[in-house]
């Protein structure tokens, strides 16, 4: 049985990756949802012979989606697209992905604060579940609107929430979380910014200490807004985060006892990958994956240590992550087209 | 049931290109065979948790191939150490696919001269298929000894063969082909040459007139090598081959009769796609896949054509084109693992 | 004794780099020239300690071109921008370098031609000095209104004239010339085709036969256009264009005698370097430089000939040589302030 | 007056940077010193016509030395080497720059526990000057033996020294120093770390907690080892390095009173750039030139600071603070050759 599973919003980096993922699944037919005229400009020419065939193109209207019976409905698409879309079509009998940030935070008043702009559908955000699945698959499984993670908090938080579980961070000092994103993270819309030539051969800071995934840092690893320092910055590469996550040890342990704390929490999970000791992580190791990868340090003479995460921003940063997802909400094996 | 295949040289770019695609194979299970204790330095750390389960590995013998019953040997290794293996390989029952240039030109005088060193086995040439899927299926298919061709003949070939079978080319006024690669097509050993340093914000020719991928080319072609002018190029990129393709009609033509010489002769072919008139691809468009995209543009009023094709080297190039031949030879549907 | 020398368009990157050129240039003295309140949206943020000191800042209109006794202004604006402006600046006693291809035609009908655009100021296409300092320097040193060449005529032009000079291209089989520009060829203006993620590891062909830039290659080279086809293809690197030249020789010649023709044609030119042959040019050898690199190779055996061609864009193919111009317009020494 | 300064290790990176540099001083005549006849496998070709003229090159050894009475020679070599080669220099009357490790830190024990080898000139460590201009440029001037600061120190030195100078710094929270650098850093030898496929496209972590840079680093900022958290990582880049600083403030502070710390510390500094609060500096802006970008953020409410530095490691990091030691230990203007 084919799942029919509409994408708005797929002609974006995250978009594009989630169609890419979903033609190879097993188990679901992707179907295209236009959501406005907006050509892209960049003139994509005819295939004439060969490759894959074209896939069923819908509006994103309520109409289309009960006439084509589209079961999930994933929105790659900015916040107040989301906020619009995501109540028509769970209005039309669909459940929904949203990748955006609309429904990702628990109140209206800190999604005013950090997004800068009011909240339109305050109702639904008591009922989003937040899809970080090595947390809380039952939730994901029930969701009739689920908020897929940013990718900043996904790579922070599958570092960090084990460490707060465990107590092993010593609070006082505070944690530095200091990430780099590849360019793809800001979106396809052209800006200076993101132009070739002033990110080629450069490196630079784009948020200082005021993004807007800091709160879903705060609500996962359960640290307080006054004991983490976040920045992100800009990395001259197409896909990827990496973070580096410095903190002081709250009480006498090793780099084997910090790492035996991941063993225990992501036993069994597909996509965790822990390093050895005194290892850390790259990009190239899991771009084009649905891996979290781990790594860290520790000094014992000075009670410090380093711990290292990585992922690829378009996959379990945002389409990987939401395909893995919409296996759980279909009942499927969560790791189907992901592996 | 599984097909075992067995790939020396699983450290090399194509090699662990061919790796990974057989991992996903439905009906293959690779086996990776160790040829010389060649640590590659860089200390790859140990994953605990998660991740692919590691790869039965054998060593490059005789005895390991006749005991683990391998079928088919994938040897991504220079062209000398292909001439050691492949005999060996066959004489222990297996069949092989080289993915060097050992056993691809028709004469020992030919491999001397543009390899430039001694061919120490001769009776293999004879016997060895020259495997581009798109021009001799059936030979493929019975192969014991699958010479899988070079990067760049596979591109020029794909787009020049047609033409000349066509009669459209005015040979008198000469062919150019200006190659441009990414930089794994120059393998994994560290060089000046390759390093970042020296890459990066650069383009240079590398091989002005006289690359030994040359003769691949006249002999699929059909050109004579008066006719063909071939430099090579490199790329600050990853993967990727692209070729310009330059000649002048022999006779009144125009873009869309070029077009149907190659919507007649690729027709059904699943890994070649041609663009719209006046379109030219891109390498975007095919990295990590098997296709070979190719694009073209004419000038009636001077008769001057221009055809631009384009593969990832390391697949359609190597590996992927290596499974495809693997795939015939197996009885295997040839897209299998490919799509 | 410091010339006052004003620059419109200083926040692209040609006139950046003209800015940073004469800000070193011993003679003169640069003034920022402001056409509209065209905001980049950069933020730049203020310098509050250190660097070099503001520059003087006027309106680019005629009366401040007057007031503040501006000699030279260089328009680094789009063509039809600098069509408006050069006549005003002219009127205002200003003598004009344009980095545009407003004047660098000889007719309105080729303007219009390869422009797609009506010319506002056909009379001034006849005054118009093409300023190529290789070819002309009396013209330059006494024009008005310079024609600063574009970037990819000045690489074409430098290693196709001498042959066509000398006669030694067989024009029956056509000149191939294979161009590759960075990025910043296209400008500072965001657009999707120049987006970090769409450009890097990636390679495309932007222009078929139909550049813009092809009526100047014939005009110096002296080739028909017929003779000629030339493809634009975009570099993933900031800077540099490197060209890839093919013909056939009109006679029995060799690389040596091929090589004299530079050796003598470009004796005692202070920017231009020609390789042993064998060697091609890169653009790391020329990048941030004025030089134009030649390097050639040829085959006895087939009569064809390779010559590749490479300048930085910015520099030999923009501001450099406007500098270049600049010094002999106003008597200087050739290389002050580009060496 | 033309000073005579030889160069041992112009092939390598910073060397060739340094020789750059030179070339275009007015004060200071360049000499090539040749320490081994290690060819670097480029086949350089040679240029026939144009380009700048060839340098003199002389042997690295004492007669020559003496013989050309070189008054300054800068070792651009590894620390074994420059071990070897500083105390014959020395004896031969030259005065001797060092831009590697060797003569940095104070002490035997230091140096033989960071680089894990021995020193075997412990000697020349008492009197070697190391050379961070903005520091203690009377002790430059009068240097024997200058020890050029570390790439990674210079940059956090510069940032860190003001603020623990101030003791704005809480200390019992630590510092974090989370570096990024290009990969010119890690010399020009080919290795497969440094190998463009390697690299591109990816950002890897590569010493935690543990680079040899950490001592000189709490050496000039006055640090505890116990207070620094640095790690050092790689960027897809040629050259820059850029510092992501982390502490909290001792006191009741704000970003203004932070800023007016650096300005007062740097006020005339030539190459020290401070940027508005909120604006961190990027690669962009120091590439090719000899200036550190500071640029800070804080968060009153929870007394957090970020200050971010950068260089470009193979100028202010290496060669350019090499030019501006041997400017002053020449008695020339500071700034000379580097502006």
């Amino acid at each position: 049985m084919q799942h029919l599973v509409g994408i708005v919003g797929y002609r974006g980096y995250s978009g594009a990756e989630l169609v890419s993922i979903l033609r190879a699944h097993p188990h679901v037919r992707p179907v295209l949802m236009e959501h406005r005229a907006d050509g892209d400009g960049t003139g994509d020419s005819v295939i004439r012979v060969g490759g894959a065939k074209p896939l069923h193109e819908i509006p994103a209207t309520t109409e289309a989606v009960r006439a084509e019976k589209i079961e999930i409905v994933c929105l790659a698409t900015p916040a107040e697209v989301s906020m619009q879309l995501a109540p028509q079509m769970l209005g039309a009998g669909a459940r929904v992905i949203d990748l955006s940030g609309a429904f990702r935070l628990r109140s209206v008043e800190e999604y005013t604060r950090w997004y800068r702009e009011p909240h339109t559908h305050p109702e639904l955000l008591a009922e989003a579940v937040y899809g970080l699945p090595e947390f809380c698959r039952d939730r994901i499984a029930r969701a009739r609107l689920l908020a897929n993670p940013g990718c900043y908090p996904t790579a922070a938080n599958l570092a960090l929430q084990p460490l707060t579980e465990a107590g092993i961070i010593d609070r006082t000092a505070g944690v530095v979380c200091d990430a780099k994103s590849g360019v793809s993270g800001a979106g396809r819309k052209p800006s200076l910014k993101t132009s070739f030539c002033e990110v080629t051969e450069n490196f630079s800071t784009y948020s200082f200490l005021n993004h807007r995934h800091v709160p879903e840092v705060l609500m996962v690893s359960g640290l307080e807004e006054a004991e983490l320092s976040f920045t992100a910055q800009l990395l001259p590469v197409h896909r990827g985060i990496l973070e580096t996550i410095y903190f002081r040890a709250a009480k006498s342990t090793g780099a084997k006892d910090l790492l035996s704390i991941y063993e225990k929490r992501y036993k069994g999970e597909p996509f965790i990958r822990i390093h050895d000791a005194g290892h850390a992580p790259d990009l190239r190791a899991v771009a084009h994956t649905n891996f979290c990868d781990i790594g860290l340090t520790f000094d014992a003479g000075t009670g410090r240590a380093v711990v290292v995460s990585a992922i690829d921003n378009l996959v379990k940063g945002a389409a990987g992550q939401a395909v893995q997802n919409m296996n759980l909400m279909l009942g499927l094996i969560e790791i189907e087209g992901l592996l």
